[in-house]
């Protein structure tokens, strides 16, 4: 299996250029950086449809034949070959169409925003479901064309199964969030002080440390927008952003980010550089197994662990060391309270845990709409800001505040929204089950996230991609993906946070 | 000649894994980063002497053979071929050999080195022999096996030409170290004075930035040993290294590797991603048209500019400035006078600007004579100790400080020492004549730069890898590589700061 080896270094060479564009590269860079980037890009998918490579993977195949299906190397090629048969059956000339598309499309939708003029961004917007709609022809699908633009981020999810679960969380969630409207707001004064962003990096990297993230194999850097990402195991890099005048953005930033780092960081050695930590999918070096799994590792840590009132019980004394004058006259409980305020609002990336599912499932519907043709892009803020208005009691005063304000669909891509959702339903099924294990729950209250960490490491994190999703689920958890510990979770946290 | 900006993205690629790994990798990543830059590298290699890229090379030469035998597409492909032949004459058996030699050779070296124990090294160096004369025999040469090992670094070079060059140099410049010898130490107490490393990262950027460094196409990083690397015209970074007791240390390790960069952010643009911007033969992403012509900048801008007394008439009072307690009862003069300190030593890199070459010719001699069986290995130390005392009149105390100080030998690489004095002649030269021009010599006295920049860009910089070393020469100064301008130059400065 040298060809993967090969593919995954590849795949991980390009996540380093990327890394390096946006937090250490020069601004005059950019250009050949891009076409650094690409070639990397193309070379990597050449390498795994290649002759030579399938020849390999026959011959491995034939090799391993006596093996049982569900062999470590049975599947390692299983997964080879299903990539494989994805790409071929994507014509260049569409990925072709979809590059140009995004690299044109970035520039119109930047424009847009910052002029609020929809109207300019959407006939690339309709360019790209067109497009879409043609890729979810060659990939297949069974149901709903939407389907097919979901596998590469979220493998077996469907328009139905998300019907259902969507339904669910709407039923449950909507009158939380409608009662809690009604209520009186926490003090939240002093998260808006000024806090030094030297010192917000050095506190939000000790609590990243905090919850186990491995800094021998791992480094915190600045961005625009947080992210984390993985050059195997061994360098698992995370960012975050400094606000000097709203510090949860670093924290809880980088708490997220290292809750991604701590999946990527803990998968089993033996998978370095091998299938099971390469996504020959969606063509990218990670071990998680889904975009939702990778999320319920970052939202685990940011909100069951970081936003939990035990945390603070015990670490608000170390955060009033690094903020002596910050946080002074305040107590633990109110800065529990603070970090937790539900707040309904325009903006996605900036929700609170309750409301950010209706963010995202009003995107993951319009989306699936788009594809069906049962909506049309002309129509889309109209539908968008009635669903604001619907779940959250809000007018969008402005198309920038409204349906302009993500970048996804201005790179060529639909289908990611409902990892978010999903990885939030799959964080409080997980720690459910692990939280009834006395020693996890006694290192919560105590501060040693070690059990915890080792349950993940256990039934999550080692197994790379080896398992799908709902597999690890049900070896953990012992079903699939269930909403119910989530809704429990928010119902009783917010329910006791604002005496609902 | 697509295949060619390919192949140039890769090599950049493998030099961004490489520059990360020395400035920003945590630790834990070594050994899978070690196995993406060699996937990189074989990948590029490949990619050059593919069936492929010669057919693609065929058809451009027949396309552009009707035109002149120096127009730009013709030397591009002729060195493409030349460099195709060169890497398939190699058997991939021997580079396997060195890279296993190489990846063995640094661990026991490093140890070698720190417990004085040259024995243990020797073996690995009788290996490292034995593999760069079949290098050469594969390679090919006309006189010396030790030409063939130099053509990768400085094409063209061969044994009979350094002995006429190195001869000239010692007869000329022996006389004037020793003549130091008997004469009096001028005041350097200040250099040893603490400096705050922020204070000292500020000011070597600020001068890098007043010699012309591109800070929009370029950065500044800290290393153990300073070097600069580019990955195109546009992104081209320097480090430097910090001893908070000894400020030269940074400040003449930034403008040293300024100079590397004003080389390769000169480059003229059309040739980015092309042969002359590709060591096609050394499989490196570089402008620069020889290792020596690129220490010719480098050295032309630390010592001729950056060690200059109208250099520092001018930014004397900017050090001040900068460090207003450690040179306040300090005068430019004497600043002047501190760093041009002629002081023999065992080691190379912390050399002043005379006594630096007797190191080079030693190590360059040796290794001809290594290759050539002349000199054993098990006679290394003798012969070493035997130079370093006739040449500085020192006795080696130990193999630490002597034979063992240089990792080169330790990858398995011969032949790249003759490139420091071949540059330290080039600059000469070039400087002789660019100061010949009344607006360059103003600039220097005033502290505008830009006329002597202009004049590199013009003769040097733009060219990349279109002419050889020696024809860009003769264009530039109207001989091809001379020593005299650089030995009058060591002349008359090292005869007036110490009145010889």
């Amino acid at each position: 299996m040298d060809a993967m080896g090969k593919v995954n270094d590849l795949l991980n060479a390009e996540s380093i250029l990327k890394w390096d564009a946006r937090t250490m590269m020069p601004p005059g860079g950019a250009v050949t950086r891009g076409k650094q980037v690409s070639t990397l890009a193309v070379l990597a998918r050449d390498l795994l449809v290649s002759d030579d490579t399938r020849r390999k993977l026959d011959a491995a195949a034939r090799e391993m034949a006596a093996k049982p299906e569900d062999a470590v190397e049975q599947v390692m090629i299983a997964q080879a070959r299903a990539a494989i048969d994805y790409h071929l059956a994507i014509p260049a000339s569409l990925l072709q169409r979809r590059t140009e598309l995004g690299s044109i499309g970035q520039v119109v939708w930047a424009k847009a925003r910052a002029e609020n003029d929809f109207a300019s961004f959407a006939p690339i917007l309709e360019q790209t479901v067109a497009l879409n709609r043609e890729m979810a022809e060659v990939i297949g699908y069974s149901e709903h064309p939407y389907d097919a633009l979901m596998f590469r981020f979220e493998p077996g999810e469907t328009v139905a199964t998300l019907k259902t679960l969507f339904g669910r969380l709407r039923e449950a969630l909507l009158p939380l969030v409608r009662a809690i409207g009604e209520k009186p707001e926490p003090r939240f004064d002093f998260l808006r002080r000024h806090y030094p962003i030297d010192r917000q990096h050095q506190f939000a990297l000790k609590m990243a440390e905090t919850v186990g993230y491995d800094l021998n194999r791992g480094r915190l850097d600045t961005t625009v927008h947080p992210f984390e990402v993985s050059f195997t195991r061994n360098d698992v890099r995370i960012t975050t952003r400094f606000n000097p005048t709203y510090m949860p953005a670093s924290l809880f930033g980088a708490l997220h980010e290292a809750g991604h780092g701590l999946y990527e960081q803990g998968v089993d050695d033996a998978y370095t550089r091998t299938p099971f930590a390469t996504d020959l999918v969606g063509l990218y070096a990670v071990g998680g197994v889904s975009f939702g799994a990778h999320e319920s590792q970052s939202r685990l840590w940011e909100n069951h662990v970081g936003r939990a009132r035990a945390f603070w019980n015990i670490h608000f004394a170390t955060a009033q060391e690094f903020y002596p004058e910050q946080l002074g006259d305040v107590t633990a409980e109110e800065f529990y309270r603070a970090i937790n305020r539900c707040k309904p609002g325009f903006i996605r990336v900036e929700a609170d845990e309750l409301t950010y599912d209706f963010h995202v499932m009003l995107r993951t519907d319009i989306e699936a709409a788009l594809i069906d043709g049962s909506l049309k892009v002309k129509d889309l803020p109209e539908a968008w800001n009635a669903k604001i208005k619907e779940y959250l009691g809000l007018d969008v005063p402005n198309d920038t505040l409204g349906v302009l304000q993500d970048v996804h669909w201005s790179s060529g891509q639909i289908g990611t929204f409902c990892n978010y959702t999903i990885g939030n339903v799959m964080a409080g099924q997980l720690f459910e089950t692990a939280s009834r294990d006395p020693v996890i729950a006694e290192g919560l209250s105590s501060g040693n996230y070690d059990p915890l960490r080792a349950f993940m490491v256990e039934h999550v994190h080692q197994h790379g991609r080896r398992y799908s999703r709902d597999t690890l689920l049900v070896k953990a958890t012992g079903r699939p993906l269930d909403p119910e510990p989530y809704i429990a979770h928010l119902t009783r946290k917010y329910s006791e946070l604002y005496e609902l």
